[in-house]
């Protein structure tokens, strides 16, 4: 089911025919995801990896990460506590990564009014992240149409950062995901808007940091397959919203969400994704 | 209901009704809460924030954190875990809170025979924060009046403090909360206790630090009222551990507990208040 | 019951009775149980800590370390995210143990082809750890008898590590416990292997690092009685392994199995250990 066998303008074919392809596997092959994250959500984010499948390695240390990275399936670069240590073992990492190939995700979080990841962040978009993932707020902001929102709020809606997407889509060459409550994922020319998901995960901490992860362990899953980087960010923002749709029903409010959101990534099988995907897909 | 509108040395008016104020105002409008906090409990102090109602950001990087207590409603600075660059960090943002009016608060966490976090607390306490809360062994200990526990432990009673309380409002100009079985907040004129709360709080790895935070929310939503600090912080209290009430009563241990109450702090309402409370005020 | 009274090639006296008393112990006068341990674990560790009834403490400053080891109950050292401030708090914290008579114990997480862990891992193991805690790929990468699994899975089998296990035992006076579906405990010359547990385990973040601290808690418990390090480690495995098989009954996948196995932790009695060992112990 490659892409180049239809036409640029052609909506793309199902994604959740892709989406379940790749979660099989994921399962299959656990790809070794390897995540420089912030403080905050690192055990959650190794948590929502472990549940679905994916096998993590929270490598933020220089004089490692970048050799890991090099051998890792897939990378995160999250930048929501950015020490030193992270910010000279991000550099690493996506040092590393480039030179073997490994796709990595970048997420900018928070950026904008905060000066030391702000320019962390567009230094390391220069190096072609092959996906970039964040609220409205962040990817204007790296687009330079913004000076982002204040600290981690969305305070800009997804179809207000379709422009930016698109923009640093054809610059520098990546799948943009804008998470919100639709999900735009954009690689420049086609688009996946997914309505799935539910307002509890912005009630949980690392609700988005997470999906960054789940991100880097689809596009190392992918790497054995046909399935290209737009199939595979699109294919994990899938499986992580409809767990999260089916954590809500089970839930009685955050604390309870965050647990079946678990349970849930674990429990979601490839053949339930059809059913539930709501997804429009189209070129732009 | 202005604290000024009474006499000094009658009994403070409703604590209930107040935090019912208060709980109203921080759903309307989500204080921006910058935490600087020790790195067993980020993740959970931000969930608890989320839940309740307020916005959490854990900006804790030298070069940030100055500007971001400027913009932020509330800043909590926790000393649980105080490598370098949070010892910066949070000198820094004490100093950008104080330039812009920031309501702060200080949880000397283990201060006493621990020797950095012990004279970084003596040395933020000068800086006259809005709260300081802590356990018996850690106010004593602040107060000069005790060597402190051993790590986290409140080796004292809460009443035990209550003199070391009033000598640290005296000095600070502080609202001084002692957490334990009954909670005692003090500005050195008017106290309150508050009898709520759950031992299973003290079962929870950031039982206590996470009310810090709570506190600090509830300061920013009480900027735009004309309630003081004294009831903000006994709000924040009250609002958890009513919180912490409802959840013992669902719980099986301290796992379940720790979910459930999340999912409590962002059930309760403003007009659950009065019934549960259990408080006394009065003039010191 | 002292290991003195018996022939070393005889097996080993019931460990369900030596984990039953060393429980009561515990509960009876919580060990202070000093942690330094990785990003990813550090409040499932404290909380893993508080459910079963010890006192955890995080420190992980340099300046501090070294004194609170000193008057702690046990030692933990986790090397999953070592920090320069962390690995030179470790060194500090160990010289201070082992000026202290301080049990502690080490856990070389994913140690073999990541430089700086493993210089760091193999310099602390010449300070003689009271106990070594890993998985195979682990404590045979310490041995020097592989390279190390790719980050933190285990990709060899526990019986692939049981001679690795000896060999450092015998080379640095250490309890080494190897963890995987049976677990394998031995001290070079007795062996217990623990078939308790269940995979659900190993989907959780931090399900065998905060294994690591229950012995550093159990080491702590022992202290006052006549058992010895094999008897502590192993009761800390057999202790936690049967928590996790009561909350496997309970659970719904990863995130419930998490909650359910800190209650059971706290539910589990000393009366509950004899009916759900399944161990084997005996001379090597």
């Amino acid at each position: 089911m490659s892409d180049l066998l239809r036409p640029p303008s052609a909506p793309a074919p199902g994604l959740a025919v892709e989406a379940a392809s790749l979660l099989e596997a994921l399962r299959a092959a656990p790809p070794l995801t390897h995540c420089i994250t912030n403080a905050v959500v690192t055990g959650f984010t190794a948590n929502v990896l472990l549940a679905v499948g994916a096998a993590p390695a929270m490598v933020d240390i220089v004089g490692e990460s970048g050799m890991f990275a090099g051998v890792a399936s897939g990378l995160l670069v999250n930048l929501g506590t950015p020490t030193p240590e992270q910010r000279e073992a991000a550099v690493e990492a996506v040092g590393g990564a480039t030179a073997s190939g490994t796709p990595w995700v970048l997420d900018p979080v928070a950026i904008g009014a905060l000066p030391v990841r702000t320019g962390l962040a567009h230094a390391l978009a220069e190096q072609r992240p092959t996906a970039i993932r964040g609220n409205a707020s962040e990817i204007l902001a790296l687009a330079g149409l913004s000076a982002g929102g204040r600290g981690v709020d969305a305070t800009d809606t997804t179809d207000a950062a379709a422009e930016a997407a698109v923009s640093l889509a054809e610059r520098f060459g990546s799948v943009v995901a804008v998470s919100g409550p639709v999900d735009l994922i954009t690689d420049g020319a086609r688009v996946h808007r997914i309505a799935n998901g539910h307002e509890l995960l912005t009630r949980v901490t690392g609700g988005g940091c997470a999906l960054g992860a789940v991100m880097a362990a689809f596009l190392g899953a992918a790497r054995g397959s046909d399935l290209d980087a737009l199939a595979a960010v699109a294919s994990a923002s899938l499986v992580y919203t409809i767990a999260a749709d089916r954590a809500a029903a089970l839930s009685a409010g955050p604390g309870s969400f965050a647990v079946s959101l678990l349970d849930e990534l674990a429990a979601v099988q490839p053949a339930d994704i059809a059913a539930a995907a709501r997804v429009e897909s189209g070129a732009l």
